[in-house]
């Protein structure tokens, strides 16, 4: 850990403040240390508020000059919805500024460091285990390939189902674990479910209570055979309902769901398989800017989204009970031929929640994002 | 915690240490304590080794006169492999005894408290969260129901897989979790596979390194298939190999294996359910006092065994890998009809191993035992 550790986990600490209120925006936080001495303090609070350098500057007042500005992310140099950081950095006199990530922005690529370089200032990219990099993995996944951070969730018991044979799942998981999953859905700019789910439990899948956000809650249903009675179609004026059908989807179907306040999206004609049909729904959702996804199932939707290789984090819920029978285990698809081959989770983070385990963690890409 | 709390704690810890050497006998440990001074502990060290009482009292010889012996069982009050117990605590001049449990065993049945207070001994049963009684509840089971103590094991991935679609599970789990599987092989008086296992992953079954016992390798094979090449066969003459068959298994398969150092064992004909078979070899285990069976898969044996209502203790072993596609999950059988009906663990115990999640604990039982 050097000098520059402390003040540069603290920023990051500031940025995550910003989660689900800055999206499609990336997390920033920021630290002005002069002589040892934290002057100010400032984090990207909403989408189109203040930058979180604007706002540490603000906390310094003349005590930034000849300071060192510790910011999680390159400052941007090109006039968005705000002025340029850059500008503020040079015109307050900062004399360093350390970097956490380079902005993964094509706008911004470097340019950011330039004009500070340019303007005298010292210019320092943090060596760290990534953590700044990570803080805005689902920003730069949007950025560079154009769809959402999709996050993968299940409860199973410890024989690792979802169900019982009979279908029944209800509860598997505990009241501290659904919790939880309401706060997880509270920041999400969408929840993904399949048609077999959404008829079966007639979710409502509505943050309770309710987030910084408000999801888009969405069926994958390529038949369009939703029934007008589900809770979704009944409260699709409180809280938008997208329903993702396939080309081929009955009109008739698309029309009476339609006329009941549902948005009826179809996957492009070419889109034949489960598979293919969600990279056409990421693309959609990513050309809405969203950048969070949260997917809870059932297992096919689960499994395809595995086949599709677009799960970019893991939530799992284990209970430790069993029931034995034939009931879904959480992921099917065509999955993974060996072992060997399986998708490990970094970062893994384990936790109890009443009974239950909560493990949690990233993907291991087997791919460069 | 009351006075008798820590060395009565103290005799558990001791008794554990007899853990796989001890079988059929229970584990026992016992602690003198005069003037609140420890002056001699002991523990049944091996099976037809002298008891805990007297192990205890040759360590702290006159020093017992007095003494306060906290004993997590009953003392016996028959002859057995040894003398009495009760006699010499008697002989020893013991003031007072603390019980931690009552012996199962219908020959002792309060006879040895009654034999004690006869003598003018103060006796106490201890009151406790039940610790003493659950570290002989193997010996109680074979005592009362005449069947061993059965310990399921799974290694499963995040997303509740046995294998890969194709069939593949070398490996899921890690080394550490690998090396706990063999530890606890090593304690065990029998370790049980079905057939399927026996064929696909060809396993040898053994405690890597030898453990205190050497198990007897069951393979549960109703039509007695097991191929005479397989290493368990070929090992056969190393350590006992038992094929449970059906009773109307191919006697022509029966006598080869048998000639091929197989003991082969034949289910009752009114057995003809996989849960029939299990009952019917838990009893025939129960006959030679074989006191804890692991069972190492894979699911339909498991499921059966689920069935059969006869899981006592689980370990489940999860690696925080996922692999899709439509492999086995741990349990399968007929199951739990609804979720309300899943079994629970007790005593839920949470370890890290490595990269691996271990989940280890007791049963929740729907009947007394």
């Amino acid at each position: 850990m050097n000098d520059n550790s402390r003040p540069m986990q603290r920023a990051i600490e500031l940025a995550r403040r910003g989660e689900g209120l800055v999206e499609p925006n990336p997390m920033v936080g920021c630290v002005l240390v002069r002589n040892g001495n934290v002057v100010g303090e400032g984090w990207h609070q909403r989408f189109g508020g203040a930058h979180a350098e604007i706002e540490a500057l603000a906390t310094a007042g003349a005590a930034a000059h000849g300071a060192t500005a510790f910011v999680t992310l390159e400052p941007c140099a090109h006039q968005g919805q705000t002025p340029p950081c850059t500008e503020a950095l040079i015109a307050a006199h900062v004399a360093r500024v350390v970097v956490g990530c380079r902005d993964p922005n094509p706008v911004v690529d470097g340019r950011g460091i330039g004009a500070l370089r340019a303007a005298g200032i010292a210019v320092e990219l943090f060596e760290s285990d990534g953590e700044a990099a990570a803080l805005i993995a689902p920003f730069t996944k949007l950025m560079n390939r154009g769809r959402p951070w999709v996050i993968a969730k299940w409860a199973m018991t410890l024989d690792g189902k979802l169900a019982a044979a009979s279908g029944d799942s209800r509860w598997i998981s505990g009241e501290e674990s659904r919790a939880v999953v309401h706060r997880l859905r509270g920041r999400m700019d969408a929840i993904v479910v399949g048609r077999g789910t959404a008829e079966h439990d007639d979710p409502l899948l509505t943050a309770r209570p309710v987030g910084a956000r408000t999801p888009t809650r969405i069926v994958l249903d390529s038949q369009a055979v939703l029934s007008l009675d589900s809770q979704l179609v009944r409260t699709a004026s409180e809280a938008p309902v997208l329903l993702a059908a396939a080309a081929n989807a009955p009109e008739s179907r698309c029309h009476a769901l339609r006329e009941a306040g549902v948005e009826v999206w179809q996957a492009a004609p070419t889109a034949l398989s489960a598979s293919d049909r969600w990279l056409s729904l990421l693309d959609e959702l990513g050309r809405r800017r969203m950048t969070n996804v949260l997917v809870e199932g059932g297992a096919k939707v689960l499994g395809a989204l595995l086949d599709a290789h677009e799960i970019d984090e893991v939530h799992a819920f284990i209970a430790p009970r069993f029931v034995g029978g034939a009931g879904p285990s959480p992921l099917a698809g065509e999955g993974l031929p060996t072992m060997a081959q399986a998708l490990s989770l970094v970062d893994r983070c384990v936790e109890s929640l009443g009974e239950d385990l909560y493990v949690h963690g990233r993907l291991k890409s087997e791919k460069a994002r």
